[in-house]
């Protein structure tokens, strides 16, 4: 089920009422979230070109995942992740329901551009508040990769809208 | 040889003194020089991690090359590619000498970077030239691609910027 205005999660301007370990936990969650639902989406879509670009993003948040946990390991040694309840973003649940139609893709890729955008927004505040050089370049890292996603998606968003051209231009037999 | 001031290229002023026919040309011919320049990069890369980053990027780079030919195809059928001798921002050229250290590696990604860039800004000029709404979509389409990919080099240059946490953050030997 999608909500037609989108859950945006954390207000950005809260993010100073969070520690540290907090809003890590909350960067893991969300890349296993968002991984959960690139990998989902990718099993239930048929247009190939489109199914291949969503398993390379479910790899890629599964590298920032592991990447978050070594930054994690080495800030917090011996310390369990926190999980706040608190999200990033709009929660990206797993991708249940058989895709009927490319509106129903264009919907999914819509909420996962705002969870990108917010995502890299997110990374570029944490930036702001690491104390030292190498986490903040750490932040930089992931904030640029999510802007990234983010328009990745946007150009395939942008081609779906016009379905018969997509479907001529990828080359997608009838 | 990697000249220390990057070749801008085709000042994006001067879009409109040539036809479209030239300019999906130069576009073409931009895509296959991308594709070649990340192919032979790739190629000489040691690092694991950002080895397959380079290859993705060659290998849409190589998908670019092909829709511009079906939209060239499309608008100006059976008639053959023109390849100006201009070019749009830098021209990128294989990379024929090993790589001796990390700073050779950021010295080519950065020039990668204001070619993607350079890129992204052409293609953006294109979508107003063209004359109906599915071609200005295709035109945004690359865009967007080309703007993501600048992110992802921009990720990956900001953190070999810091060698010493790239390879421990990466995982990368002892």
């Amino acid at each position: 089920m999608i909500p037609s205005e989108l859950d945006e999660g954390l207000p950005l301007e809260k993010i100073r009422d969070f520690s540290l370990e907090e809003l890590l936990g909350m960067a893991i969650k969300a890349e296993i979230g968002a991984r959960e639902f690139y990998t989902s989406l990718a099993e239930r879509m048929e247009i190939q070109a489109l199914k291949e670009k969503i398993e390379w993003l479910a790899e890629e948040e599964k590298k920032h995942e592991e990447l978050l946990r070594r930054i994690y390991a080495n800030m917090f040694p011996g310390e369990d992740v926190i999980f706040p309840e608190e999200h990033i973003g709009p929660e990206l649940q797993p991708v249940a329901r058989k895709l009927h139609s490319v509106e129903d893709i264009i919907d999914l890729i819509r909420w996962a551009m705002k969870a990108e955008e917010i995502a890299a927004n997110f990374y570029a505040e944490l930036e702001n508040i690491m104390g030292t050089e190498d986490k903040r370049r750490l932040m930089r890292y992931l904030s640029d990769m999510e802007r990234g996603h983010y328009y990745t998606l946007k150009a395939e968003y942008e081609l779906l809208l016009d379905w018969a051209m997509y479907s001529q231009m990828m080359n997608l037999g009838p």
